[in-house]
């Protein structure tokens, strides 16, 4: 399996969209998310860092579930930017995404120190709502299975 | 409401379970999450950091899915404790929960800068298997539901 996403959707973000602690580029303190086209389905990559977790030698869940809320959104904004007819790097500004929920049900302890692969089959169940269903393993492996609902993103959440 | 958790079941858990990056007293660079009794309730307070952001002004959703995830394990561990005859502080060790499942729902996009306070209510739904129903609030106003499934920590995690 690749080992880095080449062409990823958040490096296409605009820039007032790319602090966010997940996967914005601009957020010198995050964890830079990055995700793409695996095939049909999209990939993110992730090697926690030392402190990220649970007991030692396991990962910290809050980090799963934040590679998947992450990985999530910028699925779905790669699954509909692909819908209209657009793809990472040609210029164009994805749509924005933000989650409406979250759901993790970790399968197995996940084994710290080695990088974790979530991977994602994305679903339009509504116009501004997507569905992303994500597996993700750590040595081939499956750790976590996760569904993000993500929503495209309301005004409410314009910068204030 | 309180500004503080004076009695945490964190405080009590054994050394070699106080690493969690969400929880744990001796991770350095964790959260350092904090939960106690509430009344019948459970509750944990925090302040994100200035870096935990989603977009700017509003806090990142992987940072309430955590909150809701230790204080959901630490919730369920309250509770079991106190079934056992004991409670925080008195020297006894505590029960050690993992997490099963966790789900998130947003409500409304949660403000930054503001302690966000988790307001849980645990119930047993199998002598090994918790359930913590979660409300998270900001400047009083209800942000995010959770639902966390915590589990007696299983053999499998024993320290490798």
């Amino acid at each position: 399996m690749e080992e880095k996403v080449i062409k990823a959707i958040q490096d296409d973000y605009p820039d007032d969209f790319a602090y966010c602690y997940g996967c914005g580029r601009m957020n010198d303190d995050g964890h830079h998310f990055r995700t793409g086209w695996h095939g049909d389905r999209t990939i993110t990559i992730y090697t926690p860092l030392p402190e990220h977790t649970a007991l030692p030698g396991f990962v910290y869940g809050g980090i799963m579930a934040s590679l998947i809320d992450c990985h999530g959104t910028g699925s779905a904004a790669l699954a509909l930017h692909r819908k209209n007819g657009n793809e990472v790097g040609d210029g164009s500004e994805p749509p924005r995404f933000v989650t409406g929920s979250l759901k993790v049900d970790f399968v197995k302890p996940t084994p710290h120190g080695t990088p974790l692969q979530a991977l994602g089959t994305v679903a339009e169940i509504h116009p501004k709502k997507w569905r992303v269903n994500t597996e993700v393993y750590a040595n081939g492996e499956l750790c976590a299975r996760g569904e993000v609902i993500a929503v495209v993103m309301p005004d409410t959440f314009l910068k204030k």
